[in-house]
């Protein structure tokens, strides 16, 4: 088993010691050195345990790379979206950047992070984004009107499982970042600018 | 592949038929049916396609079952806890039986499907339920007395992770449910009663 | 005046020392036993003043037994739905039970515990409780459009009235049974299964 | 049966034409039209049904004039603050009006419906007035310390009790009047001004 | 400079001594004690900074005093329905007063202090309450929808424009009176009854 | 009077042709396009009205450059923070990009934009940015108590009535911004990164 250096300062409140990683995932480590620069403060949150983070990072990168009637960019949206209801800094850090990547407009990124509604969004994308605020918000009040106008702007069954089961990862997400007061990476508020 | 036998009736508002298994997931729904008597509708409903059903399982398992310094029926609790806050049908059904399980205690089942505070816990018990309860409502005003709270009932750091990331799967599980209108089985109402 | 056996434990967070009762809330304690097998908690809560008990009785066994547009059972699922969303422990558990009594239904009750909208009821009852919801959370919400909803679903003035006054009570009954920390008596837990 | 003379105008957006008073709740009215020089709206809103108007009064004259812990005025006073969490207009006229008369104080009255808190209260006005915004607000958050509160600033478990009672009472004649949008009589704007 | 007279008694929370008046505001209170009888305790409470006086002075009364395509009543109904909202003691108390004094209604003043949903408007009257309420409560989901709902009820730009800037001033108005203990005067409380 | 050269596109949802500016307001106009490069569109959007602009103007430059015991960093972080709890778009990169400009600390800004929680600071500015967040939410609940803490955390009653008066200001100038759909103008989103 490979080294597993842990970044310089505390990257959440908790103090959980990052254990060792397997070929996989010092090769995934090393990718995102590759990609980005650096390794996502999230998936060192996680390395102190093999499984969860394993489990992480299966579950994250088929949600949000897989093939998908919903785009990549898409995607990113929802979670900047959701993570602006919850007033998430990590997510809202890190996903406003991968925006700004996919999209290379740094005024769609801080827009969807100050307020979706003020976006000027063709009817697909406003309806994807007013479900997912509705079910973060009050998840109890969804209903088949709900899914109903998702289907009317153009949304398969299977697209309106991803969107629901993007909203619902970053519920998840949101959650632990604030629970455990996850910092983001420094590099993220700068990207893509 | 072997076959997956798709349930009766509709187990959610949306329409996706379920892909095949493969030989890993085909032993899980078996020992399903062994164990429980049915496979759990959640499963069905994933079963559309494999990786993401893979990626569920792994995730709720490590979760639910994996050595913690929670017990699973301290798990179980939350898993409902987190339900009640949220109004989920599915959930509160499924997780709801499971308490009753695990506890043998069909009295603490529905005192939490109510409201945890009617029941009569301890400190430890109190203290991770009352956080799960705000950072499922509000998760942006967790901070560090919210953790210290935890530590002095005493949790340890890695205990208050596996608070914060059960509590944070049901923030999860419970949007995609009430987003698909997942039908809890109909064997749980009745179970461990 | 004859003897009010007080209930084995606490029934509430507040001492008040049942008094006499007459020979009319007597009988009707009796009756209570004969029926139910117990007398509810809520009737040994209130045996500390005559008057108040009597009072009790006489509004609640109006709203709920006497002559009605609604079933006693739509007015039993008000209590259930009004419970739920107030997260009420006492009236979640008497009255859940109370609506398999009536409906023999067990899945029907879990459900309107957990969320009515998982139901899937006719236009008529979901009208009703949605009108009960909103009267519920904000109640200066409510409207001539909020009445007009419920008589295009075939409600009469008197229904209406009917409606109102069931889901008020409730209002009412919720908040005495939160603040006296009143315990639903145990037989509720299992009855009608 | 003596006849019941309608009010003038519609007191309530149902129609219910009043049924005929019984001697005692003629006797009642004949003394309310002595005392305040009118009946009530909410007297004649209930006169469709003479059982459902004499247990409305029943309860409703036990809560506010009986013997008590609470005086007349502090039990006026919760349930103008109750009414004031609600936004109820008829419950605010009306019982803005009977604090007026209780307390000979009109600065009293307008302050309590806007925001109690900007009265200057001694603590256990104040801690009574504070169990019941959060009882009427929230009643799943009522515990132990919000009653020990009350215990502290010299409420005994009967007094208790009737706050929680008087809230509650409040809590439902509020929901009754939104959801008929019954009209205050025009004499209690101007009335002990 | 003139001498500025502190009014009897404390008129906020926050201790901040009156500094010297300009010729300009000597005569601006002179004009209020002629009028009103009284200078207007948010005029005391600003007077510690002669700048920050004058510049509130001079929104204000641009604000309710200057042409505009709604009536002085208009504007001061939207006055008291934000401060319901946002239950400010002072400014109900005052400009309840001021829509006594503008429309001899002191029936209309006290229903829009309860709630102006009991008060029978048209539909502009109507309109233009419920686009306050909402940007007061909501301001995040006021949208082109709101505005158009304006437009259709007769509302021109430059009268949306009015709307909300008066909304959005007791906005601000209600959170200084709120912040800093604001008392109305005592003639208030009587006035135009 | 000098022409007023209105910006490119529209600035806001509503039609209000810019008027003629005084020498004034031509001169402050001039100011800006010198130090900022660009004429703030919250500018733009008032001039359709001289004396409103002024008004504005005045106040504006009163709160947030006059001598305060608050720095001119603090109130704008104070803008930063009332804007995030109401999702407003022009104000938060408005003055998110005032924040950068004055801290030189890009980390900073987008931290008070997602939530100041996850910020560092020290006791000070925590207990002003908590009372900020409160007056923002629920003004009122702010109470004597509120204000002991700023003073216990070293704020002058001066300093009270500056921190009340800025969050305020931006209660009205995030909802005159969400009426209008006001656009930020462009360089807002890339300056002082």
């Amino acid at each position: 088993m490979a080294e597993n250096k842990p970044p310089q300062g505390r990257i959440m409140a908790l103090e959980l010691a990052p254990g060792p990683l397997d070929q996989a995932m010092q090769a995934y480590f090393a990718k995102c050195e590759e990609k980005l620069g650096f390794v996502p403060n999230v998936l060192h949150a996680y390395s102190f345990d093999l499984a969860k983070l394993k489990a992480f990072v299966a579950m994250a990168d088929d949600l949000m790379l897989a093939p998908s009637g919903l785009s990549k960019l898409e995607r990113e949206m929802i979670a900047v979206v959701v993570s602006c209801a919850n007033h998430c800094h990590y997510c809202l850090v890190a996903h406003g950047a991968a925006v700004r990547r996919l999209s290379a407009d740094p005024v769609l990124a801080e827009t969807l992070v100050a307020n979706y509604r003020a976006a000027k969004f063709d009817r697909r994308t406003r309806t994807m984004l007013d479900f997912c605020w509705k079910l973060t918000e009050t998840p109890w009040l969804i209903e088949e009107d709900d899914r109903q106008a998702l289907r009317t702007a153009g949304f398969s069954e299977r697209d309106i499982w991803d969107i629901a089961a993007v909203a619902g990862f970053f519920a998840m997400s949101n959650r632990i970042s604030s629970a455990t007061a996850k910092e983001p990476n420094r590099e993220y508020y700068s990207m893509h600018r």
